[in-house]
């Protein structure tokens, strides 16, 4: 057995196994530990706490998924608020949007938007952006006084362990409903459908108390447990977007042409998913 | 690290990995070497070279979508042939359609259909049915001289390498072609898109030389390469499904019930493939 794999084995006792060529980065911090190794394939990653956030090459298929399909459903996004997300792709994906005016990223943990910086150029690269305002706080504090101030809230979180465990919790959802605007549509990710089915339906019901209108929709994610993964659509004034010609085809094609996944047939097919992701989140 | 960990690691260097109970099968034919063992994660396990093939707890994700998509897409398959698929499980879901009157199943290797039938009960249990007619034999030379005769052939085959080599070649494509009646419909499995885009690539540019049309349709598979794996719907007469309220809602309705994954919406939606597959499949 080649000594220098990492894995990432689920307490289910199956998971993701990577040749690592060289470790790069290890710090930590007082909320969690900072990995980042090179791998031929994968390029660089990021852990945290020895878990899989993010490589350089499967990550589009995450930061397409959680912006484009709120983004292109809310007819006028200007007001975004990302919560975590510190490699910064949620952001590039934003950027991509000429409609956006402003970005709040709130962001618990400097090191990573530093290990970010260095060593994932073309995630972060949006960072640096001047309509980016980068916030290292605990979302969670953050929330608790902001009122009909956002157009679309993404919440790009850890699992419900560790430092991410206070984003799946009533009252935060409930300060993140009061912090959106009329037309306002919230996505955090739901976890692994497959991989971690009970995470994902505690988070529904939790959702379902919050909002109105709630829908899961999936897509392949390799390098996470079972290499599927679930946002989740959320708003109580906006539909599910479950009509493709419904969205704006001059913006989603602005959008397409930049994208490895994202096409508008796609964008209402996202939210068909199998029986048992609707038995879990109903 | 665990010693007790199956590993599938790709030649790029990635792959999955299983905490393994227990062994329970070891057997080589003239052709492959087939294992079977026990996880806590995926049940009974087999793999042939020590390749993954089957597991008992995510094998659903992949026979559900290589036989409904196809079969009710088809107006009325009554007559049904099968290559590889010693496991049992395409056979197990083609023997829910009531239309159905014949199943040839042809696998080359007696060793995977023995030990699916002791190891896999949940998957192989239709291989004894009546309707069905177990050919252990070359499926390259089967299909040689076989004119007119299914109405769905699917070719749930190994990778492009070791005894399924033959499958993925031209004159192996025509001759199945030759063997399909009017409004037939041909469904190989197409390799992972992330993890085997070189072999999808080759895979859709012979596709696209014997079938008039030819579309690919991805899903999530825990236990192949990347999570994520692909099918082809091929076919001279019948268009691509990309409508779902064109498709029998009494005869959908009866298999969703029996389904963890197919349901109508998911008929079209499966083929709203990403930007990367559309380009990788053109």
């Amino acid at each position: 057995m080649n000594e220098n794999l990492y894995h990432e084995i689920t307490p289910e006792g199956f998971g993701i196994a990577i040749e690592k060529d060289k470790d790069l980065f290890s710090k930590k911090s007082p909320y969690q530990q900072t990995d980042v190794f090179h791998s031929r394939a994968f390029g660089n990653v990021l852990t945290l706490d020895g878990l899989m956030m993010v490589t350089e090459r499967d990550e589009f298929f995450y930061h397409e998924m959680i912006v484009h399909i709120p983004m292109l459903t809310h007819k006028n996004p200007k007001n975004i608020l990302v919560i975590g997300a510190g490699d910064g792709g949620t952001v590039r994906e934003l950027l991509k949007h000429k409609e956006v005016e402003h970005i709040d990223m709130v962001e618990i943990d400097r090191v990573v938007i530093d290990a970010a910086l260095e060593f994932f150029p073309s995630v972060s690269c949006g960072l640096k952006d001047k309509k980016v305002n980068v916030l290292v706080e605990d979302a969670v504090e953050f929330v608790k006084n902001k009122e009909n101030l956002y157009d679309v809230v993404l919440i790009d979180s850890t699992d419900p362990i560790g430092p991410g465990v206070g984003l799946f919790n009533e009252d935060f959802y409930n300060n993140v409903k009061r912090a959106l605007k009329p037309g306002g549509i919230v996505v955090p990710q739901t976890e692994g459908p497959f991989a971690q089915s009970e995470n994902m339906r505690l988070t529904y019901k939790l959702l379902r108390k919050v909002f109105k209108n709630v829908a899961p929709y999936t897509g392949p994610m390799p390098t996470y447990p079972g290499g599927y993964w679930s946002w989740g659509f959320c708003s109580d004034d906006v539909e599910i977007p479950l009509d493709s010609s419904k969205i704006d085809e001059k913006r989603a094609q602005i959008i397409e042409k930049t994208c490895k996944i994202y096409n508008r047939a796609l964008h209402s097919a996202v939210f068909a998913v199998p029986n048992f992701v609707k038995e879990l989140t109903k």
